[in-house]
This record gives C-alpha cells, structure tokens and sequence, in this order.
C-alpha cells in the first residue's frame, strides 16, 4: 500500500528556460532539500536526464530512499500531462515530443506525473496556498510569458489533449502587438515581462514625461524597478500599471463568463506591486463584468513564495502521480 | 429502487419567452406525448405553474402515471441549476428569483432538476446527438440571443455560482454595439437574430448592393431569408454570412485556447445555413488559432431536430434530476 505514512515525500521539479529546480516535499508542503542545474547545459536530453537523477540521488537517500517518495511531479513549458511529454517547446533545446515523464520513471523507480509549469503553479495554490478549498479558480501566472491553469469543480482542465487552459493567448487586440506564438495581440504580448517593457518603451517614446524608468535599459526592467518608481509617484510606472491592469481586467471580465470562477489568482513579480496593479485590474474588470458576475470573483495574489512554488507547486502532482 | 426499467420515462420542458415546451421521453430519446402553453399568458407563477401541470396530467397518465416518472428536466432562461432557480431572466413576466423546480416539484411528486436553456441543449446534444461520447465540447446556440453550454470532462460546467457558459456576453468588439445586457461589443450584440438583422441592416445603409433582401422588412429578416438570398448568390446576404462567421470565427478561436474543446457545436436556424456560415466561422477559427489547437477543433452542426430539441435536451437532465 502506497499510504502517506509509507511514502512521506513526494519530489517537485520546475522546469524552466534557464534552471531546473527540484526538491523533496512532505505532506505539509514543506521543502526538506532541493537542488538545481542549468537547463541548457544539456544538448542531448538523455544527459539531462542523467543529471537530474544524480542530483536527486543525496536529496531522496537523505529522507530514506526511494521507498520513501510517493511520486514525483514536474512543470515544464508545453508539458502535457496526459502523455507526460513536452511538447514543441520554443524556449528548450529539445525539439519535438520528449517522453519526459517515462523517462524519468524508468530511471527514478517512482511515478512520474507531468503538466505544463501555469498548471503545476495551479495546483500548489490549491494544494497549499491561496485557492485552498476553493473548486472554481483561474490562475494566472504573469512572467517571461503570461500562463494559466484552471480548475473547475476541484479539477484541472486539461482539455481534449492535455493543452487546455492558454488563456495568454487569448487575442485581445485585432490585428495587435506581434506574439511569440506567431499571431497577433495575445494578452502575452502585452502582459508578458517583455509585453510591460514594449509598453514602457511606447509610452517612453511617445511622451517626453519625465521618470526614473529612462535611467534603467529596457531591457532589463523589471517589475520590481515599476514598483519601486510607482511608489515615488513616477507617472510613467503608474501609467504603465494602468494599460497593463486595464487590459488584464477586461481579459479576466471574460474568462468570468466561461466558468464563473470564485478568485481569480496572480502569481509572478507583478502580482506583487500590490495596489498599483490590483486596482486597475479590479476597476476594468467590474467596469466590463457581466451584471450577474459583478462583485462575485475575488482578485487575489498567489500565498506561494516565489522561490518554493515552482518546486511545490509540481510536488503537489507528485502525491497523485 | 428508481431503476430506468421501473421508471422509464422523463418530462422535459423548454421554457421560452413566448412558448413554454414539454413533453414525455423514452430512454432512447423518443418524444411519446407532448403539450404546450403560452407564457406570456400567466401573470402570476402560481397559475404558471398550475397550468403547466393540468397541461402535463394527462401526458402522464398516458404512460402510466407518476410512478413511471424518474424525474423531469427544466430548461429556461437564466436558470441555475445549484438553486433550481430562474433569475431575473429580462424575457419573463416574473420577476426576481422564482424557485421553480421546488415549485414543480411539491407539486408533481418526482424530482425536477432545472438549468439554462443552452446547458439543457448542450445535455440533449451529449445524451442523443452530435456529442454523442464527447468528454470536451461548447454548445453555441444561435437565436433570440446566443448562448452557450460549455462540457469539460463529460460534465456541465456550471461554474462557482451555476451561471457558468454564458459566452455569448464575451466582449469581441471595444466599444462595439450596445448589447441587451447593458455593456458593448458582446457577441450576442453581432450574431444572434437581431444581430445579424442589424449587420444586415448597415449593409444595405452603407452600400447601394442590390439585394433580395430590401424586400424583407428588417425586424422580420430570418436565417432561412438569408439562406434562400445567399443560394441565389445574394452578394449582401453573402456578406451578412462572412462578416458573421468571421466574429464567430475569432470568438471560437479564443474559446478553444481555455478549455480545448473535441467540437464546438452550432445550433439554431443560423446553424442550417450549410457552408454559408461553416466556411467563414471555419476559416476566421483557424487563421486566429494558436498553433498547438490548429485543425484539432471540430466545427460541428446540432444533431437534434429544432421542433424536438429543446424537449429532449431538458429531458436529459431529468433522468439525473
């Protein structure tokens, strides 16, 4: 029998453009050791493969070995979780359909569960943060890309295919801003850490405001560098709040009307400027809302920390791997 | 035990602004008997709902009475399927919050279950039509208004509040035309009856087209009007279509990126226009969609006869009610 008190630990790993993290998790969500290597150290996927297991080995003997884990889960980009594979992904160096997920197992002896990262952040918050015991939310995750996972009636859904849920390519301007995707004005591209830095740009460009913005290469601006200069009164950060708040509450007024959820729930650094970006979102969100949703959908930051949800958050797949 | 064998038989009723619907199924989706009043006729739901059930009385003793009975199914417009309510529905004489299914209930002496009448659609279309075996469709219907019954994993998604799927109130157009909901640029404002009454009217206001269709006083222009120009090679109806199907297009494409749908289903008259209007929704769909979904989604017309569907749509959801 594979009980929790049997197997006490599950493993979380976040695959992402630049690092791959992973630790041990226990029932409570706490981390009890993790590690990390260069994703793009490794040409050949089988090398990577190997790595991650070498880096795991200390981590999972020093709670026991192997019979202790329950399963382990992973967050990829374009992960898809009724196949375990990742998919096509534009920012890895492995092209095509990688059988992650089974090559994991047949290396690693435990079950390996896989979905792309916005639904692993999905299922952590419902797991252990701000969407406990909530059956109807949509995640939102805002960062080098604009990501989602939703849940109804306590369930991910993942779709005919296991892609469901790309609610950042939701085209919101005909004929808008170019996307990675190929198309045009997907809420990504303008609400992307790139999509703010595009906005800062025209807005920088277009009006000779003074701000501290104009001392900072755009591309390296961060949400935090808006937050700090909104918090001075800078006109530019709050402007750019503002178009990018606007733009996301009235994307977010119509994924209300798909699956009436509860809360709708931000996570990355610009679910972290607090006010400055709640506000907009909430006030285009009501002002676009359908009369019998007015007032019903919370707007909340994600209770994970940043640097354990990506872990925690595919943990939280492993213990129903 | 209420097993199909003793009790094989369900009520379904379609409550519409003008009619009210209902009728006597088999468990192979055959209508057996079936009736019909006016709503507008009852001032008070109490006579409403007396009406209803002296009109039912002797359907049901022609199959052997209440005993054979295993529930009945309730479509009606702005129904909530947690409640068992209609709500402030803007078409009905009754105001504010009617606990109908309760209503019938106490009265009929089986339990009646009750949802909107797209959902009621998109349950008929799973139990005995097109989504036969489908885990992942939308419902679009296409009429007085649009509508929609959106099916993740084989069930209704009726969302925190039970008001989920209304896709039709899906802002497409910023700004665009008023909308009977009290905002802009919904897609009910564009392609339901009126809707596309009104493109047809800008058509004709704008441009000196001859057209079949100056004929037709505007307020009565059916689908079936348009259908009959448009095989004649109506280049105004033909536009109507085109302009319609390319809205309906881009909407679906972004319908699709939220929960990856094996089909999205059209019903109502404008869904019998054949080609006219599957050709542009289907060539706006795939030129807006994200690469992972493209040629995925199928575009499919109701399998469900018009006069029958209603009826046997709210009826499937009486033999779970």
């Amino acid at each position: 029998m594979n009980t929790t008190q049997e197997k006490p630990y599950a493993v979380g790993m976040d695959i992402g453009g630049t690092n791959t993290v992973f630790g041990i998790v226990n029932a409570r969500g706490e981390i009890l050791g993790s590690d990390a290597i260069k994703t793009r150290d490794y040409e050949k996927i089988e090398d990577y493969i190997d790595a991650i297991c070498e880096h795991l080995k200390p981590l999972i003997e020093s709670v026991g070995g192997t019979d202790k884990i329950r399963g382990m889960g992973v967050g990829a980009p374009n992960g898809n979780f009724y196949r375990g594979t990742i998919e096509h992904a534009p920012n890895l160096r492995w092209k095509g359909v990688i059988p992650l997920a089974q090559m994991l197992q047949d290396k690693l002896g435990f079950p390996v569960a896989l979905t792309n990262d916005a639904n692993a952040a999905a299922i952590g918050e419902m797991t252990y943060g701000a969407a406990k015991g909530m059956k109807h939310f949509i995640m939102i995750t805002l960062g080098t890309g604009v990501g989602s996972g939703i849940v109804i009636d306590g369930k991910m859904v993942y779709g005919k295919d296991g892609f469901a849920g790309e609610l950042g390519h939701v085209i919101v301007h005909e004929n808008g801003r170019s996307c990675g995707c190929g198309r045009k004005g997907c809420l990504e591209a303008y609400c992307s850490a790139t999509g703010i830095a595009r906005t800062a740009k025209e807005i920088m460009e277009t009006t000779d405001k003074p701000s501290l913005l104009r001392e900072i290469p755009i591309d390296s601006l961060t949400s935090k560098d808006l937050y700090d200069a909104a918090v001075k009164g800078d006109a530019v950060a709050l402007d750019i709040f503002r178009q990018t708040g606007e733009l996301l509450g009235k994307a977010f007024a119509n994924f209300v009307v798909f699956s009436s959820p509860e809360a709708i729930i931000l996570f990355g650094g610009l679910a972290k400027a607090g006010d400055y970006i709640f506000k907009p979102i909430e006030e285009a969100m009501e002002a676009n809302m359908l009369n019998i949703f007015k007032g019903k959908t919370k707007l909340l930051a994600s209770a994970m920390k940043d640097t354990d949800a990506a872990v925690l958050g595919a943990s939280a797949l492993g213990w129903e791997a």
